[in-house]
């Protein structure tokens, strides 16, 4: 008998009607005859409230003790709904982090699973049990709760389905699957049915919510087959994610994907010489401050260029107030910096069999007078900055030439 | 160095300021050069939230899953605390009832504490950490998540100031110590410095909600002496429990006490043969329905007799219903019940010495025109039921005539 993971994010399970909802889905799953372990996050507002408790406390709270804290959030939800199935006579039982155990390498509250002990929840599983188990938690080395930073819940449901060989993985959340596009935006976005691991990373790190990147990576480098469900529409196919071997495109383009949380930095003057781009990402990158997108131009002055990057909107203040006290180190003459830009991105492993891609995007741009700041591309992804007021028309425009809806 | 166990309930960690209040607390007691072991209730109003939701679930709840949903309430304290101690340049960590161990025995929902693991607490007592434990949690023997009924984390304090062979179990709470009687009735009730574990059993058990009483049982079964302190005012000597003993009672009575939740049942008319108690009486027992007063009436008819009993008020129906369907098997006239009754005691271990103490309350009662409708004594406490309408009248004439204020 095959065994199915099922995660259900935040909002599937809000409130108590939700989570009878999810236990409805779980039983419906039951009687078609497989064995299922359940991951759950934290109740949709609780991690929130226990992270404001946090700051109050201190705005340098102990890790340690973070972890502690926050894990109590998805130990509700998985007694909650673990109670629920019990109550509709579905054997069941909630399984902590340190019960599996779920060990955890690296920081608090930004731990990695290293191993999932799959023999206690198979004892379970094979007794005709649901397993129920808080996603987000761990326990350390030192048998300590951990969290687990990025990735969150996904990552706790793709290592379970490694761990118990599963036969798939399935991501509950509120909305269908993978869109073609931000339904918000633009209302003639289509559900994606198949999307490769490596177009949905793309995907996931330009900005569809639907799953962190991490999760896809890692099921991807551990062949987890996933499914992307609504929980207020289960009976819906949702959005499959697999090797892309076992995809046949008949769309240069999967998606159009942007995001409005970046900010451009422009050093302008800097003294062309070797060495200098290391003196300005350096104290960036020892700092934590992702650089995303970089350009350099030959300006006029052959002794000197422009240096333009992108960073989180988050990271502005810090950015600026790093390079002004490095200016003597760096040498530049000018910091331009501008927090209103958005960068839009047009996924597709299709596009490298198919030329012009790039030479379209640019095009159809350009056709409705969208200044692009920058460019910066893969092999299955081509990104551009542009100003923020032009986000929407850009993503439109962009959907409708490459027959999106 | 000696060890001091501090407690501290739901209103004394009601927020974050309250928690902060706390940590200043132990930090001064820290001064004082004590290792400090702390356990903490949930925030005051968690608790009952997680029951409501557990209700809003089934009001058949798993009892497994009910002490995995409960037992997050002292965790997120406990993270809470520890972390503001941190903050402050204290060494402190949180240490879960899985990871001590706490080992509990019996049911789920209403475990009992066995033993506590002292080893790993005392690791880091010896390395200048303050240990901070959720109360009202263990683990069972199958490894669960377990939570202690009566007495919640007043035991767990007891059981951890025994287990640490600790100097003292302090516990903080939202008054000043235990009063001669409820200062909310009778503003001349005055702090009791000093109390015996036989006169807090009695106390506690007839409604001075200071401390849970099967705590106060355990204190006493093991010697471990507890101060009863407020939160809000933590330098103020508070209330000492000790063995009697170290006592010198210079009053008869140490403090009046009333509870509000009883209900009377009178059997009329019951044929008076051997077996007839018990026939009433088991069946009670086998519903888990506590009888607390009970009297039998010779009555005028020497062949039968009336029976009258107190029970708590909650039970009422339930026991009304059972009596009803036994009628024919316990044979009696008529069945009589009265929920608008009120229990009024006085407490004293000084009084085994002076005879007189009981003609002296039922005449200080008879003078308000209070009537006594049943009796109860023991060695150092007389109970009486009166009409709930009398109560604060009784309560005030009482601590007057035995002078209390």
């Amino acid at each position: 008998m095959s065994i199915i993971v099922m995660k259900f994010g935040g909002t599937s399970v809000a409130n108590i009607d939700r989570i009878k909802n999810v236990a409805n889905i779980i039983e419906s799953k039951k009687k078609e005859g497989s064995k299922i372990a359940v991951i759950v996050s934290a109740m949709a507002g609780v991690t929130n409230d226990l992270i404001e408790k946090s700051k109050e406390v201190s705005s340098n709270f102990s890790i340690e003790e973070y972890d502690v804290l926050l894990s109590s959030g998805e130990q509700v939800t998985a007694a909650l709904l673990s109670a629920c199935l019990i109550d509709k006579g579905i054997k069941s039982r909630s399984m902590m982090g340190w019960q599996i155990p779920i060990v955890t390498e690296g920081q608090h509250k930004n731990s990695r699973i290293v191993s999932v002990n799959s023999k206690s929840i198979l004892e379970y599983l094979n007794n005709d049990h649901v397993v129920v188990v808080p996603g987000f938690q761990g326990i350390s080395d030192k048998l300590r709760i951990s969290t687990i930073g990025r990735g969150g819940s996904d990552a706790s449901a793709v290592a379970l389905a490694k761990a118990l060989n599963a036969e798939r993985c399935e991501i509950y959340t509120d909305v269908e699957g993978v869109f073609t596009t931000n339904p918000d935006i633009c209302n003639d976005a289509k559900k994606i049915e198949k999307i490769s691991y490596d177009e949905m990373l793309e995907m996931a790190s330009l900005g569809a919510k639907v799953m962190q990147s991490s999760s896809v990576q890692k099921a991807m480098m551990n062949d987890v087959e996933i499914f992307v469900k609504s929980t207020f529409d289960p009976e819906k196919s949702g959005t499959q994610i697999l090797p892309d071997d076992r995809i046949s495109y008949d769309k240069v383009i999967t998606g159009v994907t942007y995001t409005k949380d970046d900010a451009k930095v422009t050093l302008i003057g800097v003294k062309d010489k070797p060495g200098v781009a290391s003196a300005i990402f350096k104290p960036l990158n020892d700092q934590n401050i992702v650089v995303d997108m970089i350009v350099q131009n030959i300006s006029a002055d052959t002794q000197k260029t422009d240096v333009t990057f992108t960073i989180k909107r988050d990271d502005l203040n810090k950015t600026e107030n790093m390079i002004q006290n490095l200016k003597s180190e760096i040498g530049f003459d000018k910091l331009l910096t501008d927090n209103k830009v958005s960068k839009i991105s047009i996924v597709g492993a299709g596009m490298i069999t198919y030329p012009g891609v790039a030479f379209k995007m640019f095009n159809t741009l350009a056709s409705k007078k969208i200044n692009i700041l920058v460019i910066s591309t893969s092999e299955i992804k081509i990104s551009v900055l542009i100003n923020e007021k032009d986000t929407e028309l850009a993503v439109k425009t962009l959907h409708s030439a490459f027959d999106l809806n």
